[in-house]
């Protein structure tokens, strides 16, 4: 199985993330977005959004982060990370699409912006952001995580901009809930960390 | 099972098509955005991101149109709407994604612009929309259906903003593929109109 990443990607590190704590092997291959391997016929051949991440497994390639966590999660750690019930499923969804749309839109796009020069309109980013978090900040004053009682793939999708707030230049000290989530899945079995993460000592 | 509608709203409408498609009654509740009333207490309980649609079944309640998709399928039509192989599985959530990302913010966000006025960049979603009409009239050059051999929720969560692509002001002719896969869905036994929807004769 090869995932096609770049490390400072937060959706790539989504990917990484949940095969170290399935502990699932990869083989990790490099793509130079700055010089568009991205959208190579060899590259949209696997993801025609020409987009990283992208994932091959045999003959079958795929992209989107959310997709990917959805394709790796049946395939190897359905009970755990992605049960099967109904009302679980879409609850499950809610996330991803929260993490597709406002996520993408506000700390993600923020992220963009002061990390890389995105020519984005940062206060609009900001400002969804802030209505996201605060979504997030109700729901884990009530919860330990998204969707029932242990993390799920929603989890997953969600968190690493959250935990790149920094990076977007977004303060998460308004949001105790959130860090407090952030420590629970830094204290996960085989949790694995990226570049620009909150420190463990910011979340408590 | 009770909905919480907007006629005009492209994402109320796919749940309003897909019950219909798979005759499952609902009752209609209108909620009128104008007002707020999104954003009550009795409202935000069952959505807490204070937008429509929202369904109440019972006691469960949720919100976001891609998470009633796959509430919907999953307990009433399943084996049609959203089959269970991992691949399948990952292929729909890919274009969820899709739906969740760039057609929020490519046609459904022009739409806004020219229908309500919204005070968002037509411009940039207008480059966003082309993008994602592109990436689909490649898919359906090949394809029937954005997966495997018949409809899914994948088809519904993407169609409705197509279709409505005339109220952002944004032209299908460069797009044949799209109109033909439009005219797939009409042409589906329990369709359900909307208003604002291109007309049958411009999808040919």
């Amino acid at each position: 199985m090869k995932l096609y990443d770049l490390e400072l990607s937060g959706n790539c590190y989504k990917i990484r993330l949940f095969l170290n704590l399935i502990q699932q092997p990869v083989e990790l291959v490099q793509v130079n977005v700055l010089k568009g391997e991205q959208k190579t016929p060899e590259f949209t051949a696997i993801n025609p959004r020409a987009q990283i991440p992208a994932l091959q497994d045999g003959d079958f390639g795929l992209g989107d982060s959310h997709a990917i966590l959805v394709y790796l999660a049946e395939k190897f750690a359905r009970d755990d990370w992605y049960p099967t019930e109904p009302e679980t499923r879409a609850r499950i969804q809610f996330w991803l699409s929260i993490s597709a749309n406002e996520m993408a839109r506000g700390l993600a796009d923020a992220r963009l912006v002061k990390l890389f020069g995105a020519g984005l309109d940062y206060e609009r980013a900001t400002q969804t952001a802030a209505t996201s978090l605060t979504l997030l900040e109700h729901h884990l004053q009530n919860h330990n995580w998204l969707v029932g009682d242990g993390p799920t793939i929603a989890d997953l999708a969600v968190f690493p901009y959250v935990a790149l707030a920094g990076d977007a230049h977004i303060d998460l000290n308004p949001y105790p809930a959130v860090r407090a989530w952030i420590t629970r899945i830094y204290d996960l079995p085989n949790f694995l960390s990226m570049p620009g993460q909150i420190a463990a000592e910011q979340t408590v």
